[in-house]
């Protein structure tokens, strides 16, 4: 098993970063703008990515595994690439003065393949528009999303 | 061993990627402005990082293990950070159309500690520096890069 992991400071407090990762209205704002459903322990969220035109591009649910407010988020995900599945994405928080440190990992992959290493460059992108939105009210959720390489 | 793994293209021909990570020239253009030595295999390069008001923040020199013109480069570090010791960062360039494929790692770390996490985002930023450079003539390095947290 192999990790995407990632650290980023984000100048706000902890209860902001916290809902942009536990709601489907903050996740709407940062990753993708189709997001839908429960920010609740066990409940599950779907996001459908779109390219500029329109076109479904990716699909994507999971399960809001663990939520220990303004301390960490844990999904698990049941549907979406096949490489994907029974993967992890883990959130931790911790304040250090004004600013909020996340430990983002992207967790349990089988295999280091070059989908993970586009994944990795992509979650980076997706982390910059999480502080973006969080510092400033509006990030670059896609269809918005930089695009980093020919798979998106 | 754990690696840092990332993907990027660049809408470029192979030879001006391949420019960017062989010279020191290349490496000043997008990772940090202070880079000296020889791009030649087996030569040595040393890279210092300054802030913004010019202190040093970091220093590191690495062997060029490997060069395959336009296919693939490699650094050892032989000095910098002590996670780095011994750590190797690799890049390998394929053409697809008129974009140049390149997936990168920084391999062989001895644990997945919050420094590897940091490290991780700020190679991807460093990425996007090296494609912003190539593609346009102009890149983010050192000490103009992008923060990405209260390490750097």
């Amino acid at each position: 098993m192999v990790d995407i992991i990632h650290r980023i400071g984000i100048k706000a407090p902890l209860s902001k970063v916290y809902a942009a990762l536990a709601t489907a209205e903050g996740v709407a704002g940062w990753w993708t703008e189709d997001a839908t459903g429960e920010g609740t322990l066990g409940g599950t969220m779907q996001v459908t990515f779109h390219d500029p035109h329109g076109k479904e591009i990716g699909k994507m649910a999971f399960v809001l595994s663990e939520l220990r407010q303004n301390e960490a988020v844990r999904w698990h995900f049941e549907s979406g690439p096949e490489e994907w599945l029974g993967t992890d994405v883990t959130f931790e928080l911790k304040q250090e003065g004004a600013t909020t440190l996340l430990i983002f990992g992207h967790r349990n992959w089988r295999e280091p393949v070059e989908f993970m290493a586009h994944c990795s460059m992509k979650w980076a992108t997706f982390l910059l528009s999480l502080r973006q939105l969080v510092e400033t009210g509006k990030g670059r959720p896609a269809p918005d999303d930089l695009k980093i390489d020919n798979w998106n």
